[in-house]
């Protein structure tokens, strides 16, 4: 069961950070090709990360049919509904938001599945969750999304914290995942909608190379 | 016999990549040893990410002594038959387009050899090819070959594709991986030469991030 | 005996680069969390990369608590400690200088360890030395170490070199690292201090893409 769990939330990571990979590389004007491929890329890069560092080799994303169709299936979204889209105040960190949470739970539950420990699980979603926005966007030399101001990466941090705590307290198997993302995905968006963020280290004066 | 060939290949793409990455590490001013190393990352990284991906440990572009040699000797080339090379139009993405199809193949073709099935094929064909291209231009901030309007990914995939379907269809083994090899480099030279580029999503008006 | 040896001067090299990390990261104005995410990222890049290529899975940065404690640590050092630091001239480039020196001897080490041949121990050690301070680079968008014009890799495969020969001549065990170590930093330093820099290859007039 868990494992039928584990690839329902692996795809709508994938679909989610798709649809914002497609979204980018629209946006850069990238041919119908390219588009297709950086949706792939951001939508398994994370996941292709996690596998190798677990050792589940070939990783999934670029194994399993289902992966290839649903990022396939999200970019043909992210092209024809674009009017749709349109109407999100900003589509591309709408979507990597949803993915962000996601991909925070695949990635610590994958690790906990393989008898990793605590850090491995909470790092590995972190990574996870991280690892195809940073791609998409040094692929497409956007500014990274972990440069931003709003909370980010903190938000994924926590979703794979609560996963991994729900395992170890013996929570209902089938809810914890959407709560973990859940609480990922809302603590992003809501830092978006109101520009939280968390304290900056005073920087120097004196430039630094 | 396929093991021969496929060294074989993968040195020549090795050879080509090293070359573009050496010559484009040369524009940027770096120095000999800076050169070198370019030239080697270029030549090897998507070979890296293959055998990673494969679990094929360590990888050949580390472990493997004639890689590094190949690579070493290319970047001498670079170096020194600059006045040659010169006469080229655009060197740099001469070279790359040659990597691109030696690379296109031996990663289908690995893939392939561990028994693995048609998708991973096909997709670590893409990867090999275009990896090491994409570690160049990141290391050295240049604009990714991929945002680039001409055809590129493309023909890497069709060059992948070529080698798969010529492995079930049981194609001449020895001859093969060079047709495959052909179509892809054939395709991103007439791509560079006339401009072919495949259709551009229109883009949105609005401003987004 | 060996591993012992291996961890702590590991963990030194994590040290050092987990600063530098912190440093850029709070250069760049990112958030408290942000600066220990990069500070992880420097600090642990390196080391995964060595442990994916020797398929020593799960990474010890992901794994091993010690790692996550060191570049915690050090990046609250790095916040706490900045008027100190501060009379650094350069304190980035300081801090990354120190941890190219431990992370080429731990890259080279840990191949011979893993009973891995002469290439792949040097190769190894020139990337787990220049690994972290790259991906920091290229997150925060930052001109990447390798481009700037004094010696740089070079140092790395010097140290990498230095502790490999001494594993084959059979030096005193707990000696060499440091002396590895320590003819790269120096080599760094220096090199910083007096510009040191290799030849650079003639450029070409031509503009060339």
């Amino acid at each position: 069961m868990e494992q039928h769990l584990f690839v329902l939330v692996d795809l709508l990571g994938t679909f989610a950070f798709a649809v914002s990979g497609a979204l980018a590389a629209e946006q850069k004007r990238l041919d119908l090709f390219g588009v297709a491929a950086i949706s792939l890329l951001t939508a398994c890069g994370g996941g292709v990360i996690r596998d190798l560092c677990l050792g589940a080799l070939p990783p999934v994303g670029i194994s399993d049919w289902r992966y290839l169709a649903t990022s396939m299936a999200a970019a043909a979204c992210a092209i024809w509904a674009r009017r749709l889209i349109a109407h999100l105040e900003q589509p591309i960190l709408f979507f990597d938001a949803l993915g962000l949470g996601f991909f925070a739970v695949t990635g610590a539950l994958k690790a906990l599945l393989l008898q990793q420990n605590v850090e491995v699980a909470i790092l590995l979603g972190l990574v996870t969750a991280v690892g195809g926005g940073v791609m998409r966007d040094v692929m497409l030399t956007r500014v990274p999304v972990i440069l931003q101001k709003e909370i980010y990466a903190l938000a994924a941090l926590l979703g794979a914290a609560i996963q991994v705590l729900g395992h170890y307290l013996e929570w209902r198997v089938a809810l914890t995942p959407w709560f973990a993302a859940s609480v990922c995905v809302a603590l992003r968006l809501l830092a978006l909608r109101y520009s939280w963020s968390l304290p900056v280290v005073q920087g120097r004066d004196r430039a630094d190379r």
